[in-house]
């Protein structure tokens, strides 16, 4: 059918079975088809067709509630909630967000991007439903990866001893983003093998009928051993302790075994725990056959073969340069160990894990778990190196806060996608990191000019011995400079200059650095003479070099990718006023607001941190600057 | 025998068991004594009395890591390890820590305060261990409470899946901080009353005999049949499905029981799960009748009644002011649902709970999922209350920001102990939250001057209806102000003057409005006139006074008990910055370091916050702007 006709999920309610899968092999090909051209997370979305088909049938979107957990896995219900028109546009600038947008849709009750939410916010709208006396159903869904997530397990403890009405959707596919680690995945494991206890019911009431009666002292036993056989007659133990009904496993690809399961799902009281297995990427062979998370999200790719198109690039990924330069380190230091929450792959940590399997550890979805677990490491002197995504790092702030900086601990952090990542968007920007580990008391933290300076940082934060010390690097590449052989330690809190100049200083540091020089370059042409400097570390701040800068009379512009509340440009502001210099800062950053996807040119457009937007702030500082003085 | 004698616990090794019980029994009455004096975590710690001397005697310590989780039950062990003679100084200003600290003894080898750090901890530890061939035990001591907080699942999960060699002590007392709640909760107590399954085996193993032998079809099911009786062999089948060993319940206060199960851990491979069931307050009448968890930290008391010796305060407790206000406006809007983490004591939520039972939610110590949960309330037009320590918030960093703000949902989040909280010490100042909620997009941010404002602070906060709004209170008492009988909302951004004046301006809120009123009046003596505005605001600021303050030519000192990171003078000085109005500014806050323990004005003298610093500054700042005016 034309997908692009759909306006509401109500249309499923007079399918039939065979219409059903007509419909999904619709979705699918559309999916695969539209993006192949712009990438999105294909391996998720083509995994929950059916599921998503069942759920839009069984329920009565928006009145009940579907909660997507992380919600890469959403756009089989935007395509049925009337968005397939919107595909051309996914992941792109003012386009279709790849995760479910409340303003979007009304059938996008909750928002995510960050894992294991969806258990803890569905549990406050079954309770608003409870306290309003209303009677809809609320559905979350969520992964057998993200529901290693603390908070996801705090929800599920909660949930069951309340024993509110709820319909989580256990959405088994054996992988998040990589393979999953864990007991649970230990657990979901059994129950997938096992998968057919239920059958065996007659079976065992014929052998039970078998134990005589028995009496006396014996018969509290024999009770006992009868209330055990619910172990065996409702399978999913774990989570029947946990005070959930479970139903399950089935084939989250076929129909019929979903819509038996979730209509008597509905009828039951109290929360019930659906386990569905589905096949990531199912119905597109590259994905379908992807071992290590590669076709979770991709770029665009060949549909025909599945060949991913890479823009090409000499530079090394920023990841890949950091994991690379651990690894190298790790050979002659036994000390070092890599942690992962979960993205061995993204963070390019898997040449780090055929080298020192022993040393390199992933706990899963599980941030503040790895943060605390790296402070353990460093206790009984071991060198953790933390390897965390800058926005799943706030997951672990009390963790970095409470148990590493606390402690004074010697754990190199490295917090990878720093700054804009684009097409995420607003759930996934790195630019709360320098605010939020600014204040915390005993933190290093620096970001690298490019690839050669970060692989000399990677050895600066390992030969550095006084506590924590965390390194910053953008997604994406390099600059592709020339790399120096030897790694040579930077003295903390040092800055460089890059280029001198008389009448302005621009500081700034990581992926601003080229639009300073260019705008250093053209405001040369101009006659106007910039100073660029690499201020490398963001904190502690090279304050000689300030207090140089300030001698000079000439305003200061700083530069970040970054918040400007409490971030490095405040920084700034904080020691020359703590030391009552008269300075003239002007500060450009991010401002106080949640940053959209989309190209990450096109969003520094937005927020006026370009080469143009330097310019004319150094512009008018200089003018503003004069007439300070001349006054 | 005379405890302050004790230098290490290796003496227990020889002793016998009427010798460790009469130890015990000295121990427990040091305890009830000391701290009848000084105050502190009385019923923790007596709970746990024979279940430290035990693992000191079990264990070689510091080779074998004992880990407290929370840590203010680590009493008895500083008492085993030769700090009986410090406890007059108890959690006095550079006397004695209330919880493990590293620098005290190389006994305390992990350092806590927050719940749920110890099991993640102890993997880094045993990894480290592993990794370097050494063959020390790693035991994480952890209560019930803390059990349910999330990055404590996480790590059973991992730990559970690695098979880690560890022994984790559930120390199990039916409460931890109030009555505990949830899902596995229920588990222990199913535990608990069925401890005698290990008794049934011979009778169960004599049942099964009677099952016939069969063959066929049925031989599958046969077999599942005898894999089952694991459920009922070992009880615990929650942490066996997890991985563990789990050995228990046992009682935690008799010496046989301990010394066995803890020999018999020792000689288990993988991750041992001992579950040892100990009463809170043991040996202390009203600690061990208590139900609420009143004992579970005091003040001074009398010995000999229990009878709590309270310094007298006319004014309402800041905990109890807030959550009665918010009590009297549940009366008129059902929306209004209140949520707290395991603190509804701490937190005075006791009347509310008792006249809205439905509408109070208490998920045990669980912040993040409390914290998304409110979300999720929010998004069904429910108005929530979540009620939390300023120290516990930092374990809901991401939820505030990625849930809360970045949905911009209308949550109410009630900041208790903000600031300086003494006793408690590092792990438990509530000085960040100004630091890292400021970053946040949508939130708005206020504190109040005494308790009169307080109360129409939680009116404006309901009444507020574009997003997050936080409402920070100091931990103790107001200043027994006349409160207006009716409630009104406080327009948002606006500060108000509390004292004219001509030559300088102080711009603070809450805790220090007094101190900055008296260094005014002091001043005065002095001929010097300063104005005195209450910035009740944080975010957003007053921007209209701002600027009218800037058009005075004066200097402006900023004073916060809190970080000055990223605080609320280093958004004085942003804004200036931005709008590019130069003032001289002089900020008085709490420097880049970890406050300790002690009474809260002598931190405050420490750290530079005291009437005479404000004076100072002022005088100082006043000489500064002229002279730079004059220049």
């Amino acid at each position: 059918m034309d997908l692009t006709s759909i306006s509401s999920p109500s249309f499923l309610k007079s399918l039939n079975n065979e219409q059903l899968k007509e419909l999904s092999e619709d979705i699918r090909s559309f999916l695969i088809e539209k993006l192949s051209v712009t990438g999105g997370h294909i391996g998720p979305n083509l995994g929950v067709v059916e599921l998503t088909v069942a759920l839009h049938r069984a329920f009565n979107s928006p009145v009940d509630k579907l909660l997507w957990d992380v919600g890469h896995q959403a756009y089989v219900h935007k395509i049925l909630t009337g968005r397939a028109n919107q595909f051309d546009t996914l992941r792109q600038y003012k386009g279709l967000c790849g995760f479910p947008k409340r303003i979007e849709s009304e059938h996008d009750v909750w928002e995510a991007g960050h894992s294991s939410t969806s258990l803890s916010a569905a549990m406050g709208m079954a309770k608003a439903r409870d306290l309003q006396k209303k009677s809809n159903f609320v559905i979350p869904i969520i992964g057998d990866g993200a529901l290693t997530g603390g908070m996801a397990l705090e929800a599920l403890n909660h949930i069951g001893h309340e024993k509110t009405d709820m319909i989580v959707i256990l959405n088994d596919n054996e992988m998040s983003i990589a393979p999953n680690v864990g007991a649970l995945h230990n657990i979901l494991g059994k129950l997938r093998t096992h998968g057919t206890y239920n059958r065996a019911k007659d079976d065992l009431e014929y052998l039970l009928k078998k134990i005589p009666a028995v009496g006396g002292k014996l018969a509290g036993t024999a009770e006992r051993l009868k209330d055990s056989l619910k172990y065996l007659l409702v399978s999913g133990v774990f989570f029947e302790e946990l005070g959930f009904t479970y139903l399950g496993p089935i084939d989250g690809h076929n129909f019929e075994a979903l819509e038996e399961n979730l209509k008597n799902a509905k009828k039951m009281k109290g929360p019930v725990l659906l386990h569905v297995i589905t096949k990531k990427g199912k119905g597109f062979k590259p994905a379908e056959n992807d071992k290590i998370g590669t076709w979770h999200g991709t770029g665009p790719y060949k549909m025909e073969t599945g060949d991913l198109i890479k823009s090409y690039s000499k530079a090394p990924s920023w990841s890949g340069l950091i994991a690379e330069t651990a690894r190298k380190l790790a050979r002659d230091d036994k000390r070092i160990v890599a942690i992962t929450p979960a993205m061995p792959v993204g963070s390019k940590l898997e040449g780090f894990a055929s080298e020192f399997p022993d040393r390199m550890i992933d706990v899963g979805i599980a941030e503040q778990h790895a943060t605390t677990m790296a402070a353990g490491l460093a206790v009984d002197g071991m060198k953790p190196f933390l390897v965390i995504y800058s926005t799943f790092l706030q997951r672990a702030y009390d963790q970095v806060l409470h148990d590493i900086c606390r402690q004074n601990l010697n754990v190199v952090i490295g917090i990878d996608r720093a700054g804009l990542v684009g097409a995420d968007g607003e759930t996934h920007q790195g630019v709360f990191d320098i605010s939020f580990l600014r204040h915390m008391p005993n933190m290093v933290l620096m970001m690298p000019k490019d690839e050669n300076e970060g692989q000399h940082m990677v050895k600066t934060a390992f030969d550095y011995a006084d506590g924590p010390i965390a390194l910053r690097y953008p997604r994406g590449n390099g600059l592709g400079v020339p790399m120096d052989e030897d790694l040579k330690s930077i003295p903390i809190g040092s800055w460089e200059v890059l280029k001198e100049g008389t009448q302005a200083a621009i500081l700034t540091f990581g992926t601003t650095i080229p639009m300073a020089l260019q705008a250093a370059e053209q405001l040369k042409q101009a006659n106007i003479s910039v100073e660029v400097i690499n201020a490398r570390f963001i904190k502690p701040l090279d304050e000689e070099m300030l207090r140089s800068l300030q001698l000079r009379n000439i305003p200061i512009i700083t530069v970040e990718e970054s918040m400007l509340e409490g971030g490095f440009g405040s920084a700034v502001l904080e020691f020359y006023n703590d030391n009552e210099l008269q300075v003239h800062v002007k500060r450009i950053g991010i401002p106080d607001l949640f940053v959209e996807h989309g190209d990450v040119n096109q969003l520094l457009e937005e927020i006026n941190i370009t080469t143009d937007d330097v310019i004319k702030v150094v512009e008018n500082s200089i003018v503003t600057t004069n007439r300070y003085i001349s006054s």
